[in-house]
């Protein structure tokens, strides 16, 4: 083993491929070489380095940049130095046991021809060029502390063009002291439930998103449903859970059979939230995007002590800018930021910065406007289409928001879906949003995500989803 | 009741404070100040509107306007419309039973004159103009579909940018899809024990951060203490303790008590992990700031399977960033991902892909040059202060990190600390970072963080520190 170093400058120079010209300086590029030839097994464990001075002169390096590296490798652990017996290749330096094999990657499907799928907005919608000119002047204006450790309810900056937006566009009662700025829904639900700031069981609609009930069941609450009807969940059914301590709403519209609550139903939330001491949580998941009405305001701002409020910016914006808040009951604030801890999880300051300038610039409004237009667009070329290639099958909960439902016939909700999937169509049946527990009928149905395809494959989307549509009754 | 009507356009225009100005157009600004005139009581439950053509004429709207707005605030709830007695504010529009008392806010202490906190970095440091160049370039260079939903394991880009960084900079063997994108360390943390990927015990440094800690308890994860001498770690205690199943160190700068993990404690600790089956989780807190040596490299790169290594932009950009990674075992990305969700909790996009842009095109680096500089002139200006005014206190842990720990005689830790906080000076005692079932012999000492003062303001911090210090023995 000693005597496998004839020619060390060689060997490192020619077998090892050490390239000194990488960045970092030529020590570092030396230190990596060696590393990356341990690692690698061309440098076995225990064979015996070349002295350093050889290793110098060899490759032209001050002998001091060589026993550097060497003294650096032999502290990371890759050699080891003993008196008498120069450095070798330290034995632990190679995983022991068998070589690995390499565990074949989880399979993934490929993506699909088409995306009906709901709840996500046109990616390609997204405004660049105005995000950017926001964060110029918002890194412009911030004060420095704004790059410390923030105050965990998230930047005042935020906070207060929030408050005014929601006061202004969703009739929210609140002030920046009782927001907190996280990073979306979920998160919002892990830190009410996970963090023990509220308790179950939580009264949730019939039909509902399975990703909250996923969070729901990971901090272990359990989940009660309510009926649905036309005019939104039946909350009077509230009043006989005995042991309901809070209920989850989407009163601007119903997600996702859509359709606003009814103000009697709102009215009785509110009064089971008074009566029993429990909590509504409000989902306005889209109460920015309605289209043949004005919105209907927040139930929030008919008891703001007995409603948390949750919004982000999933839909109006994109769901990769992890940017969402809660407007809580004053009691609620403390127990949250404990949930919440000082140091982690809320968003990122730059874009909180960003949002406040964007919002309070008119440039949120601005862009809501524009997308809610494009948007209801893609609705009534949904719906025409339908009336023309499928007028049996009517759309419905398509005043709002950036879906619609599509009934279909006892018994086709699954085929229809997975011929959907055989063509490479990303569409939902209704039945994935069914809550397990759910007693109320169940209906076959489709829920199409009108939002999410680029425009220039949206009518192409929508041929193929007229494509696995059943025939009309009577016809073939 | 239905008589308090007696003028109602001046009631509505003088009392109310109608201001129909507003943003959002006239319609809106009649809607919002009713809300606000129901939500202040100045309408009480009960009270009749004045029939909508009277309203509108009053005001010079148009009939539609205002007969829209009741019908909108109706839906709300704000209001209730009966056949035959008019519309009325709903009964239930304000809160039912005794006046809420707004409780008196916690109370929150001052910010300290000088803050030599660990763990900040300086938040005047933050490089804006790069930062923000950075951005505009990766907006204008990023997909459409960076705006959709995302990989779960952060941006592809910022991935491939961190491994490359990391195999440079840091000796880790990665690639981008072993890196999984964070909010910060206690993210990781949380992800990995309160996700049950990693279950207790969990070895620790009988010192440590607090808050991760408290992550770690409230994952329930019981933790168990490695002594620390002058090589770090004793990582030979692992083999003694049956029950570990991971251990959490601190390689590169041991925290707060500095100075690197000793080769032979690295390798005892791999050693361990192999034997054993457990995984090794490596804090790389600050091993990009180390100042008279060069610095170690990372233990993850002598096993990668078994170590799982964590690192964050806290200290080297900024902690408001919230942005950490952790380099994965490949046999613990697909369970992370499942603890975390496809949908919340990993950073905002435009982070992402700034950073991405901000290490490729080398400001990161330059970044890290400067600060590197500025903190080390800092911790010469300490140490030289302290030989000055204080000979008597040698500061140690001194070659790497943002921070010094200064050994106080026994017994003066708490004195020394109350001092300070009566003078408002924000400085931690060593006895806050120890861990409650350590059995080494503990000492006393303060954890003196260098970077965060602002530039103008570090001389005073110094001065504040030297006026809290005990006296030499034998003076007074």
């Amino acid at each position: 083993m000693a005597d496998s170093w004839v020619n060390p400058a060689e060997r490192i120079g020619r077998d090892l491929h050490l390239d000194l010209a990488g960045g970092g300086g030529r020590r570092a590029a030396l230190g990596r070489a060696l590393r990356a030839a341990i690692s690698d097994g061309r440098l076995a464990p225990g064979t015996r380095l070349p002295p350093y001075r050889s290793l110098a002169a060899d490759l032209g390096l001050a002998r001091n940049t060589v026993a550097e590296t060497y003294a650096e490798l032999v502290a990371e652990g890759w050699l080891v130095a003993r008196q008498g017996s120069g450095t070798r290749v330290a034995p632990r330096a190679e995983p022991a046991g068998p070589p690995r094999v390499p565990r074949p990657a989880p399979v993934r499907p490929g993506p699909p021809a088409h995306n009906l799928r709901q709840g996500l907005p046109d990616a390609a919608s997204f405004p660049r060029t105005a995000w950017l000119a926001a964060t110029r002047r918002a890194l412009n204006a911030a004060p420095s502390d704004a790059f410390g450790p923030g105050d965990p309810r998230g930047r005042p900056e935020l906070r207060r063009a929030l408050a005014a937006y929601l006061s202004r566009a969703r009739g929210v009662r609140t002030s920046p002291g009782t927001i907190v700025v996280c990073s979306g829904f979920a998160h919002a639900l892990s830190l009410l439930f996970g963090g023990k700031v509220l308790r179950g069981p939580l009264a949730v609609e019939s039909y509902g998103l399975p990703f909250h009930r996923s969070v729901l069941e990971a901090a272990r609450v359990r989940t009660v449903p309510l009926t649905l009807d036309e005019h939104g969940a039946r909350t009077t059914e509230l009043f006989a859970l005995q042991d309901a301590r809070a209920a989850l709403l989407t009163p601007a519209h119903q997600f996702p059979t859509g359709g606003p609550l009814h103000a009697e139903r709102r009215a009785a939330a509110v009064d089971w939230a008074r009566g029993s001491g429990g909590v509504l949580l409000e989902d306005d998941y889209d109460g920015e995007f309605r289209y043949d009405r004005e919105p209907v305001g927040a139930v929030q701002g008919l008891d703001p002590q007995r409603v948390v409020y949750l919004g982000s910016l999933s839909k109006s914006l994109s769901p990769a800018l992890r940017l969402g808040w809660m407007v809580l009951p004053d009691h609620l604030v403390e127990p949250v930021l404990r949930a919440k801890g000082e140091r982690e999880a809320w968003a990122g300051v730059t874009d909180q910065l960003t949002l406040a300038d964007f919002i309070e610039s008119g440039h949120y409004d601005r862009h809501v406007r524009r997308t809610r237009q494009r948007y209801r667009d893609r609705r009534d070329r949904l719906v025409a289409r339908l009336a023309r290639r499928a007028p049996h099958i009517a759309p419905t909960g398509i005043a709002a928001g950036l879906h619609a439902v599509l009934r279909l016939p006892p018994g086709s909700e699954r085929p229809v879906t997975e011929t959907a999937a055989r063509q490479r169509l990303a569409v939902d049946g209704l039945a994935g949003f069914r809550h397990p527990a759910a007693t109320m009928p169940a209906h076959d149905g489709l829920v199409v995500g009108y939002a999410a395809p680029p425009d220039h494959g949206f009518e192409a989307a929508l041929d193929a989803l007229c494509r696995v549509l059943p025939p009309p009754p009577g016809g073939d």
